[in-house]
């Protein structure tokens, strides 16, 4: 379905004459006399930004576009924005590598375009493409489309569902696995959801929708730039990550990966939910006894600053540590030289509509990157057989995606998988 | 339940003890030694504006703070924040005025705290509400709260659920209707989250959750200042609205209304679902006579400039009204002089998962204020009647409530409903 092909189908204004009157006819003509606005849109609609409409506008927006070609796809390490929404979609049954293929051409081209503030082909709200906001999409691959017939790469072993993580997860499959993955992050919301909206559209035919899982950081513009973000737990959560062009190594995937894999990344999307209501029930000494650092301004409870580095071996006057030795700081802290348990944190808060006699309905999309999927379990083993917050978590949704290299101009995302 | 009782209860801990072994005591032991932070919680926590931590991020605060005590409430004619939260909770069965001024004296100095920066008695994560935001929470009545045992001021008539509006109305009871609301706005959507969760959590003993409805617009400091924000049908939305200072009386209650809603206003907050698939087919033509207006820049059809009032009586060269005779601008505009039908529209975008099988979920949170409810429903009648936009749009939700007048200092949310 083309821009022209619907702009020509006067379907739903047929529909309505029928209810009130004849009108699409005056209605047309009155429109037409009166700026001569009603121009049939033709292909790829211009932006605003091309018009030389709402130049304030526009210099703004300048401001906040992030390049889609490159060595890597964006929304990784890049700075988080302050919105983002998951999606996951199933390819149609009889999918194969055409189908793929098309799908990827699509959403090349939509991405480069909403990226860069211009109206993709079958864009009809071209005004709230114009405000970028920082938008990034990153596209990522599920276990099943390694399976497709006419796809030539074979399926790496770690692309699949997690191992299970039996005394903590109690996943519900409607926030797990999926075929594909959209990440949408903006600075604003509504950007987020425009680009949302063109891209599922855009694969409709192909694929449907999974799940959808929206997420938020602190507001864009409100805290200081680079300020780490609070959970809803009030923890400063996200301290430690690898810096982008010094830790390169731990996210991006080297050349011991498969080709189609060589500057992409691994994804593992885990969603949790945090119980404030047990929360509350804790003291700020249990808090922090648990996290390792203090709730107050993130800094561990050996050190004075955020950016301290917890001293483990650190014990108090009766020889006992003072990082506990089951707190999630410990727990989590990487224990080896090298990459091998370190991994790039880009987690978003959710607060949805609790269920009936529930006060609340919040928790974390925990987004982790890493080159191999195993720095992450290394981590998660240790979380998931003891880690003082898992009182208070549970991981209720989990999926993992092979994130394809980015694309130069002229490419197709993932086009490794069929080449 | 006070912060003290709270911060004394140990059950949490010493539950996690079994799992994991007695260390509650070591950690204690060895976050005290740490830093000295194991201090019991003593009454309201003082957040992080008043120790001197973190003087950028105040300084930044500082400038986001709206002044609760005043005349009005606000969140309503003062600029609306780029995030917001409805809720509405229910009394528990067997509720009296005893009750309701047990909550609205909580309320009142909770929310007075939050709006500057300070933590109220049971916020137990004073970080995040040093971030303000531009924080404000409006509270309104519902219709059953006129009948408690105990309260005197008599119940309005209008106070209750609108009248029913059959030809578009697919109302779902588990969005309308409601005791009390809480409207909780902010340029940050921590900031919501965390607010929602302190007010919620102080009701619980007394009231229950009976919805909950998140909406936003741009992201704040996205586009630029004054900018009307779009709907996710890509439509500038709220053009039209009275202007503070100048139109108070189309808002707030004056000398004729019961005292306790003196300088307070009525609201009216419609869920309003949209159907982005069915919309999409509707061509630039069909979209901009449906609502009068140009959706590139929002002007009138007969206008230039967003702000251009529309010239109802123009006509084309055949005669024909420009702005069609079923459009939503035509069907919306005041045809009175005065106050008739003329409200403050402070609408909100929603977009949530979608239902197994379809793509989106979205729609508009259409929030009015008005000083007596007749304005909102004069139009509301003729929308109803007939809106060539009905045909994209369902209104699936409906709440009324009455928003008592704004607090002086040492004053109650509402205390004239018992005073």
């Amino acid at each position: 379905m083309t821009a022209n092909q619907r702009g020509a189908d006067g379907h739903r204004l047929d529909r309505r004459d029928v209810l009130v009157g004849g009108l699409s006819a005056l209605g047309g003509l009155a429109a037409g006399a009166a700026g001569g606005m009603g121009v049939a849109r033709s292909g790829a609609a211009p932006a605003p930004a091309a018009t030389g409409e709402g130049p304030t506008t526009v210099q703004l927006a300048e401001h906040q576009r992030r390049a889609f070609h490159g060595e890597h796809q964006l929304g990784i390490m890049d700075p988080p924005q302050a919105h983002g929404v998951w999606v996951a979609m199933d390819l149609v049954p009889g999918a194969d590598v055409t189908t793929l293929q098309r799908l990827m051409r699509i959403w090349t081209q939509d991405i480069a375009q909403l990226m860069a503030g211009q109206a993709p082909y079958a864009d009809f709200e071209p005004e709230m493409t114009a405000t970028t906001a920082s938008l990034t999409v990153t596209v990522g691959i599920g276990p099943r489309v390694l399976g497709l017939r006419g796809v030539t790469a074979p399926r790496p072993a770690w692309l699949g569902p997690l191992p299970a993580f039996p005394k903590i997860d109690r996943l519900e499959p409607h926030w797990s696995g999926g075929d594909l993955l959209l990440q949408i992050c903006a600075d604003s919301p509504i950007t987020v959801s425009h680009a949302q909206w063109v891209l599922t559209k855009e694969a409709r035919t192909i694929a449907t929708v999974r799940w959808v899982q929206r997420g938020f950081r602190q507001g864009h513009g409100v805290t200081n730039p680079g300020e780490t973000m609070r959970n809803l737990f009030g923890q400063v959560d996200g301290t430690v990550n690898p810096v982008r062009g010094q830790d390169d190594a731990v996210v991006w995937c080297g050349s011991s990966a498969p080709r189609w894999l060589q500057g992409g990344t691994t994804m593992v999307l885990r969603r949790i939910a945090m119980n404030l209501e047990t929360w509350e029930e804790a003291d700020p000494l249990t808090r922090d006894t648990s996290l390792g650092r203090r709730q107050t301004d993130g800094s561990p409870l050996t050190g004075r600053a955020e950016t301290d580095a917890p001293d483990l071996a650190a014990t108090n006057g009766l020889g006992l540590p003072v990082i506990d030795e089951f707190s999630h700081v410990r727990r989590a802290m990487p224990d080896a030289k090298g990459l091998a348990d370190r991994f790039l944190r880009r987690p978003y808060n959710y607060d949805d509509p609790p269920a009936p006699g529930r006060l609340t309905n919040a928790g974390l999309l925990f987004v982790a990157y890493q080159a191999e999927l195993e720095q992450f379990l290394a981590v998660q083993r240790r979380l998931a057989e003891a880690d003082l917050l898992n009182t208070w978590t549970t991981p209720i949704g989990s999926a993992v995606f092979a994130i394809p290299r980015g694309c130069r101009e002229g490419e197709v995302l993932a086009q490794d998988l069929w080449a």
